[in-house]
């Protein structure tokens, strides 16, 4: 394919202008790692340094508005999900998330033994599910997962029955993007009456999830990822709300609280999203994240999931035509509707490579063991164009040979 | 006491100029509620503002320096606790904190069956063990608290045995502000064999904690009031080094993981501070935590801890002169050596006192039901004369007599 290809689907793309609406030095190198950690949007620059002057103003008195963020926050993020009001929260961690909601539904089917989950999945999933599971006496059973298909599915139906309280997945994976169906999958789940966690990191703010249309129990995610709402943002939960009567939370915090500011002495449960909140919630990240999920929501995500099929399409094209013949091989399932929105290519050197194209300023992906160099083209600010440059960089530190010597691990 | 003496204080408060440092606006309150939230230092300020910009240009790559912040900050909040290096960390909410340790500590105490709290401790202290206890089996006994002096230690004492896991006790009680000996309390708690959990949410930043020296095996504490982190800024947690192996952690998530990056397939929690983490930690609100705790720092807890007490002692003197006489009441302890950084002052009308004199734009304390107006004079940032002009409106409202009507119940 020429540059020209891409130079022209630049100029026809409907969500170019979003591009601007985010803070990006001129002189940077090519992103393509929003699907580790999010460019910032303007909008939520400018939200963080709002909440610094209604500190400074309203002081504790802010509280009377803050107070809320946690649910009308989730709900701005569950309208991107295609889950109803009521459903959602922001708050803590995505591990604590999981934690939680892993916990209530193995309250919630009693009498069944098993918690299954995947062995590939991202480690802080399978590490929650271990400590549950050495806590409560519950058996981890870790289905089988390519590095390159992500789950199989056969595996996965063999391995669930009467005896199953919980299966937690990860919508997409985040090693090969291999994407799951979340209705045929949950549909399985519920045949043998157990429950589903979904972990939706990688798809959040870029791939569809209609998640009341797809029956799904239970999910979690993260805001830092394609919702750009900052290095570490809070995560987000969704629990059904047929199912909230039945799923317990384990951590009885004040702002889970039934009228919170009457301090009474029984801990009862709130209704809906909120009755899964603990602490007091981080205002300034609330805010954040609300400004940032704004930017995905003016776009939409069925544009934004278009656009990201496009890029992800060139970028596997591209991939197969340059770095094919250098010794790279593709980690990611060769059919696109089996693909979430980033990219996964491995090399025997991915580490050096990697590194190699941060150090020279070119290009940002990320390394994942053993061999995998991961590259998520964020739909809402990467160009067309991007992805045609990056690759010929990465074709050329291939074609130089890489440089001996020790690369630091990157963290993402 | 003449409003000349307060000016004098004032002119030889060797802390006058950290006023200085703080964003205060020209036309504001009095702000009497720092205890719930402080205000924002222009360094904490300062630093969101660079985060939002590494954010921007170091994008992942920032990773590489914010991965350490929860166990560096950790160490920094530790400095105005006593303790030593590698046994603080900064994460999640206080709530998940208490949650994470109280059941840790619970692992560490096997066979043992009761846990003990304070029937008067803030509410999310006694809903967390609330759902440990209902769901480990464990039984929860909870100590008198007499609303103005706090906890009993003849109950306690009467309360603690063999059978004692765990007692869970705040250092400073949220309404009255009465103190307790941490090292008196930790002893009596050691004799019978149990560990002790101390809630440092109403000391950290204003009275002194001496962690290490106490013997105090396990606290939990906040970043906001006192510390000036922002509203709903990351908790802290203290896990004494040698109590490390035994005080297990409930939630297994990545950020605790021994080799982090190396995204092993067994869950092997990490040394020190760190092994208590969960997942992702929030960056911009790290780096607000870092700069809040460092004025607090060049400030030095003994120098704050000595003007905490005159202003305490003086507004004790002004609430005894001025609003006893109105059908005041002071609800904390008459005996200065029992109280912490802030006084509570009890009236059948406190809650339209506080609100009315909010609403006029006077004075912000905070109410705490059922009939207590609380008043935390941070030591940083409140003057002297602030405290005489501040009685001296509260008696103008009682004098006034209180409008009738309905007030919106204060959140703090």
């Amino acid at each position: 394919v020429e540059r020209s290809v891409f130079e022209g689907l630049d100029r026809v793309d409907p969500l170019a202008p979003f591009r601007d609406e985010f803070d990006i030095p001129d002189d940077g190198p090519i992103y393509l790692d929003g699907n580790s950690l999010g460019r910032p949007p303007r909008s939520a620059v400018a939200a963080v340094e709002a909440g610094l002057r209604e500190w400074a103003i309203d002081l504790v008195g802010g509280w009377r508005r803050w107070v809320h963020l946690p649910e009308s926050v989730g709900d701005r993020i569950g309208e991107l999900l295609g889950a109803r009001s009521g459903q959602v929260a922001v708050c803590d961690s995505t591990t604590v998330n999981l934690y939680k909601l892993a916990s209530g539904a193995l309250a919630a089917r009693p009498g069944r033994g098993v918690i299954v989950g995947s062995a590939g999945d991202f480690p802080t999933d399978r590490y929650v599910l271990q400590g549950i599971a050495a806590a409560s006496g519950h058996r981890l059973q870790l289905v089988g997962s390519s590095p390159s298909e992500g789950v199989d599915l056969d595996d996965l139906c063999r391995h669930i029955n009467d005896d199953t309280a919980l299966v937690c997945l990860s919508h997409v994976d985040y090693r090969s993007g291999a994407r799951l169906d979340l209705t045929e999958v949950t549909e399985a789940v519920h045949r043998v009456g157990a429950m589903v966690l979904w972990d939706l990191c990688h798809s959040a703010g870029a791939v569809p999830v209609a998640l009341d249309d797809s029956g799904a129990d239970l999910a979690v995610g993260c805001t830092y990822k394609y919702l750009n709402a900052g290095p570490g943002a809070p995560g987000f939960l969704y629990v059904r709300t047929e199912l909230q009567r039945d799923v317990a939370h384990p951590i009885w915090g004040w702002f889970g609280q039934s009228d919170q500011f009457a301090m009474g002495r029984e801990y009862q449960r709130t209704e809906g999203a909120a009755g899964y909140l603990t602490g007091t919630p981080g205002v300034l990240a609330l805010m954040a994240v609300d400004a940032a999920a704004g930017v995905t929501a003016r776009a939409g995500i069925e544009l934004l999931w278009a656009k990201s099929r496009e890029l992800t399409d060139l970028l596997v094209r591209l991939i197969t035509e340059r770095l094919v013949p250098l010794g790279a091989r593709l980690a990611s399932p060769a059919d696109p509707a089996r693909r979430g929105a980033h990219i996964a290519v491995a090399h025997r050197q991915a580490w050096p490579w990697c590194a190699s194209l941060v150090e020279r300023g070119q290009v940002v992906g990320d390394f994942r063991p053993p061999d995998v160099l991961r590259l998520g083209p964020a739909p809402l600010y990467t160009r067309f164009v991007d992805l045609f440059d990056a690759v010929e960089k990465m074709a050329a530190v291939l074609s130089d040979g890489l440089p001996d010597g020790d690369f630091e691990a990157r963290v993402t």
